[in-house]
């Protein structure tokens, strides 16, 4: 270290900050909203702690051997500029930033905000690569109709994006899911759509590697994103989040779900639904800060020491 | 005592619960909600905590003399069901319920929520009554015209409702505004409507019931709304809220301009902007619970003993 | 959802409150003490919190299919009116109101309050069903002799229990028990009554569906009442709690232990011991409520779609 | 300094540890207790806070030049070993425990703890004293009757102390009273004693050096005891304590009224109700720590370089 | 607004990043030290929190009509590049940075770090504009020789000026000073350098409008430096310090200082000691962003429309 | 119990305290500094808040059946006495005050404090024993040469100790260890010295009692030193501390690494970077103080009752 880890202006990882996705081959970008969130509200401030909390992250990656900016050109460019007085427009201006940053074969790497968000992202990713496949790791399917009368929310996206054949659904895979349910069969519309279901209870006491064998199988050589809602993590690792739900994954399994994805061909992740002010120690921002630098570790062409 | 005060399902001041305000001279509301905000969220949560942190509340004010359920019947009629992802729909709700309200009789006393709601209330509030007078204390004066594009949010209740002819101008007064703005006179605005403009600086190092003297003589005896941020305190008495500034006034001088308000025809009051997940004592919800029962004790035809 | 979830007056699982167990299959009863504590207090705002945050729990378990409310009549009941300053007559008070919620045929599902109230209640359980089988999930055995001279406390509900003949004790199983002690045979007394002594070490790293096969044998048919010390789950997962012991069981075996207990004849639950002034997130209380959730789904005549 | 403030086994004021008060001219004892408090509770870590915070008092005071380690033998001499199960066998252990502090003539600081405490140790005072005058600051009276069915407590310690003839009424002064109460004049029963009562509404925007002028004037050369508890500061001040009031006095006031002791013939001095789990920045134990050094400072022949 | 407060990488006041002074009449530079620290650590994070949290400050006075941005360009220069290892080399790259920011004709506003770096940035002013004048805003004198054998820490800073003679003493006042001392006429050593010594006695229950017109005829037009110790502030305001002591100035008094600067020759401000791990609601590094931003507004050829 | 858990000044356990390690086989000892760590600070403050965590410790192991103090003498012997403002002062303070300890006879037990210590106190160990084995449980290898410029600090100590011979590199094992590194093989350093490396991926999903199998046969029966640094946890159980990693280990993992060390010959253990600001439960510093308990239960010597 030539400089103090506790210097500077903040961005991601340190990385430097540029305005546009010109020249990347991938970028972190935050998203700060949680004007769709059903409970606990505070998403909003998700990309600014995660980028405080990322001042320890190197630049190797000592478990793959990753080292990623030997591979790729990649920056911190800043918040999409929300609404924060109408969802409805928010996505609008999300969809748009994106076109322009897919647009350029910049890969993004999105810092939440609340899950409402991944459904204009994905509007942008399916624009440019069509209907792709989802990892999504969540505690809850997020494929609600309308709620309180809306369509758009925290609780709905994945049914907008099928609605919007953003979805290559037989490419799909939920996992982590768990919680009360307004039905008994809280997912049947998710397996309805052919998308793969992983109840929580089938992660319980394992490793997930096996699993990501299948999950790769499943998803093949397709343009693939990656959704991850920090709430798939068990709240004792991940307080600091909207809706938390006992009896989930730990970080050790969201570690494996995410290397178990190298070598798949991924067009985007995103984390979402950290809320710093439930985050009282900031490590849910920290947990989340690692796993962003980890999907940044097996984007395609990452060059591996191992 | 004869029921532990930590016993008992939480309603406002340990009051009895009813659905509707059928009977009532007053009633404690909640509009949980927080969708206007523009800096940190968590209002939505500010009725469920006042309710919490008023079990200390005894039935007499012991500086006052005021007995208030010796005059009048009270309950708490619980939360307006709010649209948690549509702030204008969420506005029409508000309308529609105090409409209901109101046209009882019942005089509302409102536990907030951002300011947005003042809004719909105050349509409810001038349909019965006909334009009001406004005692607004506050850090901002929420006079903007649009923010992001957006014209219904926390920072432009007053104005729409300047716009929609429900406030008597020249009874208007807004006390303890303060911070930077956008431009050098920055209650211009006010001023030009009519408005009385307290500056926080007029307020420093002194008892305000000079003030209120004044402001009694302006308000006279016609309708008035008593609309109360909690902003409008100074952050160290009022940490859990959403857009502090510095500098602000005291709960005593809080206490003096509600107990100034003795003798006015109060038509309904507010106490907004109280953000739980930044009240890290739970102090600021006891403030809140405070003030509203002061605002209570200030009700036409409240009996005292002094 | 027709209503936001964080609206209205708070009660558990968002049930109906109704003043006694009149007509009721199942009751939501708090106990808000923390008197009998060694360590650190604050478990009396346990019913409290664990209300506020239940309010996510929805009708159906998405795990297990079941459907409570098809099933049960079920609503909240409120607090039993302790005494705050005695703890020998809120035992007598516990005591009397659960004799009257259990000759109704209601089965108590208890929100303590610290471990001391499992004594009362047991008093009034046994003269309903005489001796009950007892499933105790704990850090701690429970089952002290004196402390400070005291009989009465957190440390010794269990063995009060014996003496009085409350207990079946070959259908008793405590599982969790670790930490330090006053002798190294912390454990001895227990085994001498014929309770089965699960200490932790046996739960690690496994899955506890076998453990709970072989309680099941052991418990049979008869009346089991079952206890959950929030602290025999990790403080990881339960910071909230009075004596936290580390090396702890995790949510996940808390959900088998649980889920564990269907078929069997239940007629009572408490989960006890947790301390919102040391819940810094509200997860241990969100753990509380889905625990108790669970409990009210293994009772008798549970309907399942599984 | 020659040793880190940080450095060293905690006690009041970095003073040495004796196990009695023998040889003393004042010690810092603990009390350890919240058994009689009707809301928060934490009460019983005060103790510990307290000498945790003290460790930044130096040997001087600045504002009025007391030296009083250059007078007085002072020490740390413990905590009483209180019964945490049984409020009224506390009481007699305090009792017990200061009859043999106070009978070697040691002046005894005690850090509390809640209010119950200055009962017992009033007994202990005034059988060597007989009959004190008393200063007591506070948000409440404490001169309840029966709470809950119970005569022991923290809002009754000074009617107990009036029926036994402990206190001197004349000589008696309740400063900062405030809040809501069970009938309109509820200050009547300390009125009809003879007592003084100054409402917090008499100190607001104003020195107390006035007030404590009167104060010596009634107070007399007389044995007097001074009871401190810190909800008589306003809770921005004194967050961490079990039943805050708004509108309370300053720490200015509060050094002013200790400061305003000065000349008095003071036989003991408490500091109560400092809830640590409350306290989230550990600054009301440091303000009790810092006024229980003030108290010192005021004791009778200290020197003082002004 | 047409950006949301809350988007965007975070600098002060949400001005722009630039890596060197060139150009600028005035810059933020962040120091983020901590190891000079006699109690508490933590302000090395008080750059990135007062960041953080000056999101909502806008461009205008709106007390004094001051409109800074119309008169000055200013910008963000980020951090010190400090050695977290050892404080003595970090003061000189303190010196040498500022040496590098002063010949520019920036006038540095400083966010620290604790207060040991005003030593090193008045060595760099000094070296600009010879010894200058000072207006120390503090509990502490910060006038100490050795603590532990060291002559570098926070506790001593303005002794190692005098004596290097970077200071005019006739032209040095502070303000605020008060506390425990190792002796009893603390500041001592303050008079006989010919500082005024303002201790907080003086300042209560006052304005501190008529003590700056007295401290602006002292300072006269020469060169002066403004160091705002955060905890000159009572603990109430900003907690978020490592060292407080009860009884200080409150913001009030704070913003009538800075505002009572204006017409002097300010060549340099810093604002120290904020450290966020015990700024639990951020409110203390939002004082200090607002001090900050007031420190601007009075700096020289501010443009106001008052 | 005969004296109340939370009664009584705060010692390590509730030992005794004493001045020296006069006629101890082992000392509890706190080592308050935080000045070597490069990201969070406050670990100068573990030993405070160890030992006040440390109230509910009983004199016996429940899971091994050890009862330490029927073999050894132990006390809490206090704090070395720190330059917090000159690292490497301390050091050379901290190698002097245990080269008292150890030649004694004692063996120290030490509650840190930041992992810079244990260099000092390893070349105070290894002047009495020679090189010693070393079990090192950590996130990080603490191998690093220089940071800014700096060779000594919380990132090298093991680094030194190799230079200086102090360690028998053969005989040395670090445990835990993951996160982002400097360069894709992070822990070729050590593997260099012939050190033991176990990634914390060798330790997912699994008990630890066959690695400590193998580690006992790699230590064999020379002296050896335990060094714990609390971060080798995972941050849901341990995120009191100031350089975070996710994926670590369990407690549950730590006592299997501690007890598996039963019949080593330990001449010493340390337990450090527990960081109090950060600890927002308590339960850091309680985890702690259980492992340091452990480590007294495995020392040389120890009575088992199994
Ligand atoms: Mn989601
Ligand atoms: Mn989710
Ligand atoms: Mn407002
Ligand atoms: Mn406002
Ligand atoms: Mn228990
Ligand atoms: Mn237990
Ligand atoms: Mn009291
Ligand atoms: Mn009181
Ligand atoms: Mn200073
Ligand atoms: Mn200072
Ligand atoms: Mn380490
Ligand atoms: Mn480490």
């Amino acid at each position: 270290d030539v400089v103090a880890r506790v210097s500077g202006i903040s961005t991601m990882a340190k990385l430097p900050f540029q305005e546009t996705a010109e020249g990347l081959d991938a970028a972190f970008i935050g998203v700060p909203i949680d004007t769709g969130t059903s409970n606990r509200p505070g998403a909003r401030f998700g990309p600014r702690q995660i980028r405080s909390e990322s001042i320890m992250l190197r630049a190797c990656n000592s478990a793959t051997g990753a080292a990623p900016y030997e591979s790729l050109m990649v920056a911190d460019i800043g918040d999409v500029n929300v609404n924060m007085y109408d969802l409805k427009d928010t996505c609008r201006r999300i969809r748009e930033a994106y076109c322009k940053v897919v647009k350029t074969g910049c890969i993004p790497l999105t810092m939440g905000g609340d899950h409402t968000i991944s459904y204009p992202i994905l509007q942008a990713v399916a624009e440019r690569h069509g209907p792709v496949g989802l990892i999504h790791v969540d505690a809850h399917s997020d494929t609600g109709d309308v709620y309180l009368g809306e369509k758009i929310g925290h609780g709905s996206p994945f049914r907008r994006c099928v609605e919007e054949g953003l979805l290559d659904c037989k490419r799909v895979v939920q996992i982590g899911l768990r919680g009360t349910g307004y039905s008994p069969d809280n997912y049947a519309w998710s397996r309805a759509q052919g998308f793969r279901v992983v109840q929580v209870e089938e992660c319980w006491h394992k490793s997930l590697v096996p699993l990501m064998a299948e999950v790769r199988r499943q998803i093949g050589s397709g343009p693939v994103y990656l959704s991850f809602d920090i709430d798939g993590l068990d709240p004792a690792f991940a307080p600091g989040t909207g809706t938390p739900e006992i009896g989930g994954l730990t970080p050790i399994q969201g570690l494996e779900i995410i290397r178990g994805c190298r070598g798949l061909n991924l067009v985007g992740c995103d984390l979402v639904e950290v809320s710093p002010p439930y985050d009282t120690t900031g490590n849910t921002a920290l947990t989340a800060a690692n796993l962003l630098f980890e999907m940044m570790c097996v984007l395609p062409k990452i060059k591996y020491y191992d």
